[in-house]
Formats: C-alpha cells, sequence, structure tokens
C-alpha cells in the first residue's frame, strides 16, 4: 500500500441498493469532480466550502449525462481521511456506478485498495490504529454488544489507558540509560519504588485488558452455543421456537439483510450462535445418537452447552446421559427438562431438585413446542456470559485478536522486567524490559507499526471504507 | 398508498457495503433529526440551511452512541421529494442502519414504500408521472443503452412529444363541444381541415413513438440471442470466448457486482442476452440434439438466431439444418460456419458464398477456439438491432410496456377520430373520440392518473426511492 498521496475512488454503499455513494480522497479530488460534474447552480467545486452538497450532472467524454448526483465536498483537513474528499451520491444502477469510476480514473484516479480510506485517516493522524481498526468492526457489527465494543474502542480506548503510563515509563526508561553513562559512579537517577508502583499499575491494566479478550472474543463474534440430545427430544424445535421468535422481532423493519440472524439470536444486545451439532437438523436420524465423534468436536467449540432431555425419562437416565458429555475449560453446561407440559409438576421439580444438588449446574424446565419458559432460557444464557458488568462500566473490552496478542507480549515484558527489578539486575537490562513493553503497548496504537502490520490490518477492510 | 404528509424513511443503498445511507423525508424529518444526531459544530439542524452536510453522532434514548454519521440537509422545496429532507450516511452495520431507522420511527417516522420517495416527487409536481417511472428505469440500468433511454425519458421526454399538441387538440375539441349547443344552427366553431391536420400529425407522433417500442424494449432488457447447432459444434467454446472478452473489459474496475453480467455481453453499449438454449451448456449430451422441442422453444424468444455449423460440413447438411430451424417474424437468423482455422480459404469462401446467395441472410466465418473473426460477429449482433441511428438522433425511445399500451390505445382512438372525420360524423362525437386520445396521452405523464394505477408503478420501485 503505497502513493499516501493519490487521489483514489471506490464505490463505498453495498449492491443493489437504489442509491450508491463514491468516494474520491486525495489532492486533486476536487478538480477531478470539476472536471466531471456540473452543479445546477453553476459554481464549481473548487470554489465551495466545505461540508456543502452539490446538486448536477456528472457527465462523460461525449458530454453525455450520465446521472443525477448529489456531490458532497469535505476540504482538507476537515474530512474523514484528513485530504480533500468528494462523496457522490447517484443512482445504483451499476453501469452509473462504473461509469462514474471510470470517468474518474481517467482523470487521475485510481481505485482504491481495501480499508484505504482509513489507512490516509491513520497516516493522517486522524486516529490510532486500534481506532482505525475499530471502525472495520463497526461495519461488521450486527448486535448492540459488539458495537458497543467498537465504539469504546474508538473513542481512543487504549490511548486513554495508557497514554499518561507510557509516557512516565518512557522518562523512567531514558534515567534508566543515563545511569549507563555514569555507570562507573554507581549512581541510581531512576527512582526504583516508583518504577516498581509503575509496573505494579501498567501490569494490572494490561493484565485486566487481556483477560477482557475472552468476554470481547464472545460478544464479537456471538456466543457459540450447543444443544445437545438424543433424537426427537425436540433440539431444533427450540431452536426454531428461540429463532422464530428472533425473526418476529426484526419483521417489522424491512430492508435489512435477513440471512445475517440465521441460526443466532439476540438477547439484550449479545449474539448467541448456535453450533449445528449433527442431530439438531435431522433428529429423526437414529445415527445422530449423542456422544458420536462428530457431535463431541462440535460441542468443543461451545462456550454454553445445553443438554436437552425429556422431562419423563428416569433421573439416572438423565445422569448418564450428563456424565457422557466432557466440559472443558471455561466451558459452561446447563440441563433442559423439555417437554414439561407432559410431565407432572411434582415430577419435574423432583426431577430439578435431584439433578441441580447432584451436579451443581443450572437446570431448566421448558416446554419447546408450547413455547413454555422459554424467557428463562434467555435468561440463563445472557447471565452465563456475565456481559452486564462489564458492558455497563464503560471499561474498554479487548476485542481484537492482534491487541490481545500484543499485550499478552507486553504483560510477559512486564513480569520480566518486575523480577530483573525485584533481582537488582542492571539499569540497561531493566530499559531493555521496558522498552519492550513500551514497543508491544505502542503496536496496539500504531506509534511503532510497519508496512507489514498496516497491509496485514487494512487489507481485511472491505472497499470504500 | 397514503399519507402524503407522513415522514417516511428507509435505507437507499445496498446491502454489505461500508457505507449505509438512510433518506427521510416529510414536515417532521428535520425535528427528527435533531432528536437523535447532535453535530460536533453543536448548531442544530433546524438553525442550518439547505445543501449543508453535518458531522455528528446519532444517540438512543438511554444517549449511548449508536454511530457517527454526515447528515445531509435539504429544506423544502429545494429536494428531491419537495419536503424537507435529511440523508444520513451512516456504518454499514446491520445493527446501526436497524436502530437508526428505529430510532427515527420511535420519533414519529414511518417506513417507506417502494418508490415512495420518487411518488412523492410526482405528487409535488417535481416530475411527471413517465418521468418517475424513468427513474426506476435508471437504477436498473446496466448498459448505456439502457440508460440513454432512461435518461431522455427522465429529461421530459413526453411532455416535450406532446405538450403543444395536447393543447391544441384541447382548444379544438372544447370548440366541438360548443357546436353542441348550436346543433339546431348547424354550425362549425372547429376547423375540419386544421383538425384533420393536427390528427394526421398526432397520429404520425403516436405511430413513431410506438413502433419504437420493440427496439426500446430490447435495448432495456437486452437483446435476446440464441445459438443453436449440434453437439460439439463449438456452442459453448463461442458463448465463453464472448463472455470471457467482456469480462476482461469489466475486470480492471471492482466493487461492481458480477453476476449481472453473467450471460450477458455489451457491445457498444448494447446489452445482449444469450437464452440458455439446450445444448449450449452441455454440448456432449447425444440428446440434445437441435430440433427438439425444448430448444425449439427457446430460439422462438430471441430476437437473433445464430446457427453455427461446422465449416467442414458439407453444404446441403448445413442448408438441411438452416431449413430446420423456424424464422418467426420480427427475427433474424445468421449463420455462423465454425472451426475456420481447420478449413481451407476456399472452401470457406465457396460456402459463404453459396449459403449466403441462396438464404439472404448473413453468414460468418469464425473460430470460436482461436478467437478468430468475433469482431465480425458482434458487429454483427450489433448492427442487426439498428440502434445506432435511434440512439443517435436524440428521439424518445419508449421502453415502458405501460406507455407503449397507452399509445396503442391513444393510436386506435386516432385512427376511430380521423374515420369519423373522413365520414362525416357528427361534433359531439368526434369531440369523445378525441378526448379518449387525450386521456391515454395523459395517462403516460400522469395528468390522468388513479390512485390504482400509482400503486401499481410505485409499488415496483425498490425501498428508498
Amino acid at each position: 500500500m503505497t502513493g499516501k498521496r493519490d487521489t483514489i475512488i471506490a464505490v463505498a454503499s453495498g449492491t443493489g441498493g437504489a442509491i450508491a455513494l463514491i468516494r474520491l480522497s486525495g489532492p486533486t479530488a476536487i478538480a477531478i469532480g470539476d472536471r466531471i460534474f456540473t452543479s445546477v447552480s453553476g459554481s464549481p467545486l473548487s470554489r465551495s466550502k466545505g461540508f456543502t452538497v452539490h446538486f448536477g450532472h456528472i457527465r462523460n467524454e461525449a458530454d453525455e449525462i450520465i446521472d443525477d448526483v448529489l456531490v458532497s465536498l469535505f476540504r482538507a483537513p476537515r474530512s474523514y481521511t484528513g485530504e480533500d474528499m468528494l462523496e457522490i451520491s447517484c443512482h445504483g444502477s451499476t453501469f452509473i456506478q462504473r461509469e462514474i469510476l471510470r470517468l474518474c480514473i481517467r482523470e487521475g484516479a485510481r481505485m482504491a485498495q481495501g480499508g484505504e480510506f482509513t489507512l490516509k485517516a491513520f497516516l493522517a493522524g486522524k486516529m490510532d490504529l486500534s481506532q482505525a481498526e475499530a471502525v472495520a468492526d463497526i461495519i461488521a457489527s450486527d448486535s448492540r454488544a459488539a458495537l458497543t465494543l467498537a465504539t469504546r474502542q474508538i473513542r481512543g480506548g487504549y490511548s486513554k489507558e495508557f497514554t499518561d503510563l507510557r509516557q512516565q515509563l518512557l522518562e523512567l526508561t531514558s534515567l534508566l540509560e543515563l545511569e549507563l553513562d555514569f555507570s562507573e559512579e554507581d549512581v541510581e537517577f531512576a527512582d526504583r519504588t516508583r518504577l516498581s508502583a509503575m509496573l505494579t499499575e501498567i501490569e494490572h491494566r494490561i493484565s485486566s485488558l487481556s483477560d477482557s479478550f475472552r468476554l470481547g472474543n464472545i460478544l464479537k463474534n456471538g456466543v457459540p452455543v450447543a444443544i445437545v440430545g438424543s433424537p426427537n427430544v425436540g433440539k431444533s424445535t427450540l431452536l426454531n421456537a428461540l429463532l422464530n421468535e428472533e425473526r418476529a422481532l426484526v419483521s417489522d423493519i424491512a430492508g435489512t439483510t435477513r440471512d445475517l440472524i440465521e441460526e443466532t439470536i439476540n438477547i439484550q444486545g449479545v449474539t448467541f450462535r448456535f453450533i449445528d451439532t449433527a442431530g439438531i437438523r435431522d433428529t429423526a436420524d437414529p445415527l445422530e445418537h449423542m456422544g458420536i465423534e462428530r457431535t463431541l468436536q462440535r460441542v468443543r467449540q461451545a462456550a454454553i452447552i445445553l443438554l436437552m432431555v425429556d422431562a419423563n425419562d428416569p433421573s439416572e437416565q438423565i445422569e448418564a446421559q450428563l456424565q457422557s458429555i466432557p466440559v472443558g475449560e471455561g466451558q459452561q453446561i446447563a440441563l433442559i427438562l423439555n417437554k414439561s407440559d407432559k410431565a407432572t409438576e411434582e415430577q419435574i421439580a423432583l426431577s430439578k431438585k435431584t439433578l441441580q444438588q447432584k451436579n451443581a449446574i443450572p437446570v431448566l424446565s421448558i416446554s419447546a413446542k408450547q413455547k413454555g419458559n422459554l424467557q428463562a432460557l434467555t435468561s440463563l444464557l445472557y447471565d452465563s456470559v456475565h456481559a452486564d458488568e462489564s458492558l455497563r462500566s464503560g471499561q474498554l473490552i479487548v476485542s481484537n485478536a492482534r491487541h490481545h496478542e500484543a499485550l499478552e507480549a507486553a504483560r510477559g515484558a512486564t513480569h520480566r522486567a518486575q523480577n530483573g527489578l525485584a533481582g537488582g539486575i542492571s539499569g540497561d537490562l531493566l530499559a531493555q524490559d521496558i522498552r519492550e513493553v513500551l514497543h508491544h503497548l505502542g503496536t496496539i496504537t500504531g506509534e511503532i507499526t510497519s508496512q507489514d502490520i498496516l497491509n496485514s490490518i487494512f487489507s481485511k477492510f472491505c472497499i470504500g471504507k
């Protein structure tokens, strides 16, 4: 990705709409606009102020009108990229979009690469790297929780967390390095007590951020849930009941992509993703018994396992099924007694009590068919994530794997520095560890970066952003 | 479709983009905007001028920031709909789009129906009905020719054609009707000679427009072409060669929907649509011989039939194949001698001459495999449409079936009026026929319309336009 000073162009809107949005950014954006666009007001874009909209025609080289468009004009540095920018809002015809791209390219623009507008914004100092990455997360967000994480990150989350500490650590490191010049004299410019306190403080912040990744990751990508149980116990009935409720909720607002909510439900803003375990779709197949390898493999990916049994089954049989499911570290399991409408209340109460006491896991009775007690199930799912407090606290929650990796590396270096300090190692070695902490934190916000890192981050963006 | 004074909202951009565009139109659009949007500049939308852009945040009822957006502001009557309008450009997340829709609906907007923004523009007198219909054609246009037709129509094509004549006919009809009041006195207020000249003039214009529908229809929807021929003669090789050339042409401009050009090629701005005749896809299947009913059925839909034969086949055999294809009225057929690379030049020249003379149809030799002489084939396809002159002349070409129907009805009424005039029928009967002509022309531009007509037109529009 080169050519910071190129003028780039891309369609920023999706396919199939009534209106399309084409973005143009760079030093010649306004000049290119004036060559293909004639405002009905008669005044050229080059003589117009930023943050104005202009109605007029795009014409091709044969002076034929291609489309009536609205052009929004932004002047450097007051634009998304910090450069001169145009946003052309044209009709959604693919032919018109292609023609406008072609005409602008003819006048010297080039097709933007994925994320290049945001890369320009980063290079212009409009945002740090973690904020730029949050832009992609915002675009991809399909739940309130995912959007909340991305929004916090874009409001300068990391910079806020670390700017002060980073500054102080940098000072101390300089002092440590200064000691080197006076090494014969055995002086200590850097206050070891203050340094130790700061390392404790930074270790604390890094750890709490890094530990938030488990939650951040599932909030961003959806909490994987597996429903397991014998054939015909009602797994697909339950899944359909949960999904249908969700669909009914969104069906009154048309125009959004329906297939995004396939197999996922949204509970109070958190997305739960149902893993396609064997047997969920085809309960009639006698081969799809619980315990077969394929099901177990899928179950291992779940954060939450719902074991579904018939409320009328003898509790020893339920017990046996429960024991047959291996629950890994970080996984939670809950027992769902289905067909509660066909069992007596006493029977259910007894089963619940026995099973709950013996296994110390949540036990719920529902009727998937009658949609009975589903509310209790969705509450159970939501509570099991423990997202409430974290989301309410307003704290930064790490949801980006690259950030998590950098935080873990910084944590390792912090521990080395702490151990070194405790062991009384020399200032220059200590400085080296602290510099490493600063380096890893710097890669998150992009104070320290490389073309490779930028390429790998921005190539994942969609074109036009 | 009711509630002209409602404030309506819809996502106008397509799915899956980096940026989405949400349109809001109606008397409370700006007030709704101010309730959910806070400009970073601090000044509310209600105090801002039209044609300005505002950067700021959308907040939900819990005062959480949903997104950073750009809001373009338009004030009645200087907007697309003629009403106050906002265009909110937000990030392309489906969640964000849904939230913004929800918040605006909460503040009193309602979801727009398909085409409702354009309906509002029509009702506000911003455009006539044929122009409103052209908006949908512009959005759907996927070739230069289709766009040209729609653009001409939106520049007031019909009104331009008929406004004068309509005015004069209305006058004459009033005079005819006046004669009724003096029917005892046998006076003629309306000059019969002038009336006859005008009917001739209007019949001429109506006919030329109505006749242009054949061309308009295929330019808008693509010219249907059928390639027929024996298995293994190279039909799919030719189709792939033609399609690949097209794909290579557009592949340098990314971001446009690829599947729209499947099975279609664009020759000088005109789209040619290859009908999926049996055998094109599966040349190896011995059952897929030419002449079977399924193939013939498809061939009947073609405007152009390309019969493909092996240049090495004896000309009697070619002749027999040619005779087996029924060529309907309005259909054109051309003979393609394939595998020209495997035949001698003399052989080809001889075949060509014999076949051309005998059948008076175009005969071309190509090599689909070597991509030899494909240029001649694309020229033949383009020339066969006779679009050149019509497109260059700048004349209105009818491409809308509803307009064609109305023109045909108007033509019928014109003929009746002409016959009546020649037969010396009374002024009131004559006036009735002329009123009918005016009625049918009026339905095109919408001077005469009904809720049913409007519903049927605008329900075909996409949401957001």
